[in-house]
């Protein structure tokens, strides 16, 4: 089971053609799953939909999508081991379960919320992993038409034609987290209990917000907060470099896989949300995909005003976020 | 100047025609504006574009988008009266300025950090105002080709063909705020002062998210929080029926103007932010335009589980989003 098996570069082209193909196809279903909801506005009779019966919609819509892709790998690389969101929740384990073989890591539905509500920021997330790593991934966001996909060594792409970062080589700014868009979710864990993730985590919110004398001079001053419900899609826009910073605890490695190898294939860094005892000499490791602790930063370029390399600016941005942010108690078993 | 002008339907219509098409070629002027500081692939050069020079191309593409609407108007409809966000805040008066006169009020470009960082939520907002009530609405985001428009007694409208909101007649949750997706914005106002609005903001975030127990019983337990970074999509997203609640202080009346003709053609409710002494049995008024205070809730369909009438489950609503929220202190002359 832990044997490494070799992936030529041919056959990796290969499987990653059929990957950008299977995310369209289920972005297809998924959208026809939601234009079903939509009222007819055919023959001017509205159709009337209840909460109940728009949940049930969502459950199929998430289930037929994933067994859609999952059969379709099954039937083109019977030797590849499957991880689907869907398949993984019903099973009693949270174990992590990727090893070193070709494994696919799939999110049929990233967004759930904002499927059920019919709030465009929904998608289809397939990452293909080999070694423990993530080397192809592919999101796309039917409502949006947004194609965002990468293959290692093969550059990060918008619908295809358009490299990611769509602003190559640009500086990460000298006085992060200031000038910066910071990317955040509430998530589903809502205890009001004071040291609490949610506490901690709008505790971390303000300190990033708050103007720079504020929050005993920790104040961030970020450009601006933003929250999407989609931990997929938010680490798609941080590989466009529409997000400069991404920070986020508790989701999985179905939610990261594909977004992880395309923020990487676009020149991004993607570490741990949280910080170690000494924020300012810690070494900055490689994100661990199922850590359920993710931080990302954008692709940059070499900074003129501060003299760094790319590296040195993004490193320098984790440590300014880590400095202001709280640790987050998530963790699982195997990871 | 205040004399009330008479228009008729077909006079209106001719005036959405005209409107919806002035959002489009707008949304395209800022989109070639966007594209022109993306790099170029075709020969493989990469154009490394500085921080500084961004902002001007920011600063340049709402001032061409502004002066090409406003001539626009001007050509076509010489008597109306024309407010916009760029004209605006380059004079010293903060007044409300909007009168009884045929008005346009304009945002050239809503969401403008989005536009800086070239994430897709931004967008142009074209109002139409009569009598001080916004009656034609056009927004345009061209990242994302997505056209809202309404025009007052012919329905609010996605691309024209999809009415919104996209499910007629749905329901409000039953025991709201749990169940809805909340909209709210960080905004500018980042002052670290215990009674600021950036805390009385996140005080109220907070209530709306925690769990149903916490925050002494009035945990909202939304379904989301979503922060889009642009007033006008999140209203416009009202209308859709995917945010169910958007909740915002400090905003001016081009970022809304729009937003709240198509939201109330669409059948949603539009109040004010603050609540009053008496959350249960206050009257609900109308929003003002110029309140800079504004509370949205999604259209709605009468709810078989509690009987209630459409306008009285989104007046529950209202209450119930009242009872959770704070007063935020945002002021401004003549409104």
């Amino acid at each position: 089971m832990t044997s490494v098996q070799h992936i030529s570069d041919d056959e990796l082209a290969e499987i990653y053609t059929f990957a950008v193909q299977l995310g369209k196809d289920a972005g297809a279903i998924l959208m026809n799953f939601a234009r079903a909801r939509w009222s007819d506005q055919g023959d001017g009779e509205q159709v009337i939909t209840e909460k109940d019966s728009s949940v049930d919609i969502v459950t199929k819509a998430d289930e037929d999508v994933e067994a859609f892709i999952k059969s379709a790998i099954e039937k083109k690389y019977p030797t590849h081991k499957f991880l689907g969101e869907e398949s993984y929740s019903k099973g009693a384990s949270r174990d992590y379960l990727i090893g070193a073989e070709p494994t696919w890591c799939v999110d049929p539905l990233d967004g759930t919320v904002n499927y059920t509500h019919l709030f465009p920021m929904f998608c289809v997330s397939i990452g293909f992993i080999v070694g423990g790593q993530a080397v192809i991934g592919v999101i796309y966001a039917p409502f949006t038409a947004q194609l965002f996909s990468s293959c290692r060594g093969r550059g990060a792409w918008l619908n295809e034609t358009q490299r990611l970062p769509l602003i190559q080589n640009q500086p990460l700014p000298p006085n992060a987290p200031q000038g910066c868009v910071l990317s955040v979710e509430w998530g589903k864990d809502r205890k009001d209990k004071a040291d609490g993730n949610l506490h901690r985590k709008v505790d971390s919110f303000l300190t990033m917000a708050a103007e720079p004398a504020g929050r005993c001079g920790r104040g961030g001053m970020v450009h601006g907060v933003r929250s999407l419900g989609s931990a997929t899609l938010d680490l798609a826009y941080v590989a466009m470099g529409a997000f400069d910073i991404w920070w986020e605890g508790g989701c999985w490695e179905w939610d990261v896989a594909a977004g992880i190898a395309i923020v990487q294939e676009a020149g991004g860094l993607v570490t741990t949300a949280n910080p170690p005892e000494d924020t300012h000499d810690a070494p900055i490791e490689d994100v661990r995909l199922g850590s359920r602790l993710y931080l990302a930063i954008r692709p940059a370029g070499p900074s003129p005003a501060t003299g760094e390399s790319a590296r040195q600016s993004q490193e320098r941005v984790v440590r300014e976020v880590w400095r202001r942010v709280r640790h987050l108690d998530y963790s699982r078993p195997g990871a």
